[in-house]
């Protein structure tokens, strides 16, 4: 869990990071929080009364008007969980919660890769797969939260039988960290390395000539470029900011470039990478809070957040 | 070119087809639309000053905005064509243009099968493969207007390679009316029946045990699944609405559902066929005719449009 403390301009003025590995329980992840709110109040010299708002991401299907992660696989599963008002319960000040891949596409739509764009892809691929959406300028949610659940999406080299409910989808099961990693294995028969090798390292290898690798990063890349060209087919998305352990590999995005520029009908989107990084979701955390008390973006005052 | 004449309310008083067979350029088809008014008018008993507002489909790519028609391979080929102020200059009101099965979209949502939904995908399959997109109740264009132009979609099943301009996209060659067509003349390595048998007839044959069309049939079918799924897991679309002469075919309604029951998450998409039909491009006509002198949706004045 990583947790910072800003100021009404959305500058991060003191960060923590916890990890929640012995947390699960709704209750024990909220007062993990209160800890930190509290570190950081300390550590800035900020007064609890000038804390505004917070916002929390998580990494699940998440209903923001509602305030509530209807399910996570990670957190031993949770269901249902009314986080924004046990937030706000334990903190007195107004709380948003946002599913975390979308919560860093508002980071990068606000101050990073994807500024000023009124339609643009977040694409997060680290163990799982998600996106977030910018259409017409607004975050997309869907009826049921899930829009942007691009970790099931079906293209030529991903499984293609149904999956089921809690197991990683057909493009996740393809190109996130740990499909990736089976593919690796697999293309040596298990012989010789550390089974703990990761998809990044994997993709460093391919640059160094192993030639395994290579298949395994051309291979990924491809799956990538159609998953990309089929959203960009339905969006007409004029820019793909990958993020995510995997996604910010620069082979990964120099070969899936590669492919794409191929596929020049209807349109060829650009595809870069996050320029916030592991900063992303914070960043998009912070301008949810502003959000909650209605703080314009260009806003000026400096007033603690 | 289908052309009708309708009141404030969108009712449709008078309608004419015409073929374009021998019409190609801007100004023969505005001229053959500005005659088509002058019939309607005069088979209605309207008088020329009570016309309000035009709207005219193109199938091709069309920037509502600036009224202008980029790319058409229909009507030997348009490129950057200002239909609308075309229109304008010939008939003396109001004009708009937009892409046909956007359109057909706009229909759909205003008095056909997707009434009342912020959410929803109008998918026309027939000898081309477009979507109409709606996302939080607007109609979705992105920034080069070609949104929704899901006939260029990869799925497991059709082509990968990159297509050229002009040339049908990968979905499109897979499924469209022609594609399916030569899947069924593959199957009989050429034998037997007439060239010109339609992927409806080739469909319906299915049903009579014809047991090389039910492979065309079920191959069509798992393709156009994927591609409903891939997009629905994009858009979190609650609603897919098939039109088009190849999408409003029953066994192939039928056959898709039964493949996409077992596709249960991220959420599971309903489809249905169109309800206006061949109307649905007229429907949207008049309603973005109506939008054009601000007509609103519930009205109920009665002077002719």
């Amino acid at each position: 869990m990583r947790i910072a403390l800003a100021d009404r301009q959305g500058k991060i003025l003191a960060r923590r990071a916890a990890s929640t590995r012995s947390t699960s329980s709704p209750n024990m992840v909220v007062r993990q929080i209160c800890q930190g709110v509290s570190h950081l109040l300390k550590e800035t010299g900020v007064t609890r009364s000038s804390l505004l708002a917070i916002a929390a991401g998580a990494p699940g299907v998440t209903d923001r008007d509602a305030g509530v992660v209807f399910a996570t696989s990670y957190l031993n599963g949770w269901r249902n969980v009314p986080l924004r008002s046990l937030l706000q319960s334990a903190l007195h000040v107004p709380a948003a919660v946002e599913n975390d891949v979308k919560l860093a596409a508002i980071g990068e739509h606000w101050m990073g890769a994807a500024r000023g764009l009124r339609d643009f892809v977040f694409l997060a691929i680290g163990t799982g797969i998600a996106a977030g959406i910018f259409v017409n300028g607004e975050l997309l949610h869907g009826p049921n939260w899930v829009a942007g659940e691009v970790g099931y999406l079906i293209v030529p080299g991903t499984p293609e039988t149904p999956v089921k409910l809690g197991a990683p989808g057909s493009l996740e099961s393809a190109i996130g960290g740990e499909g990736i990693r089976q593919n690796w294995l697999r293309s040596r028969n298990g012989h010789g390395l550390a089974d703990d090798i990761t998809a990044t390292e994997i993709f460093r290898r391919a640059l160094n000539a192993d030639a395994n690798a290579q298949v395994v990063l051309e291979k990924s890349a491809r799956i990538l470029a159609y998953a990309v060209y089929n959203i960009s087919t339905v969006l007409n998305s004029s820019l793909f900011v990958l993020g995510g352990g995997v996604g910010v590999s620069e082979p990964l995005l120099k070969a899936t470039r590669r492919t794409l520029r191929e596929y020049t009908q209807p349109a060829r989107p650009r595809l870069t990478v996050s320029e916030l990084g592991q900063d992303a979701q914070l960043v998009g955390a912070v301008r949810l809070a502003l959000d909650q008390v209605e703080i314009p973006i260009a806003s000026n005052k400096s007033k603690t957040l």
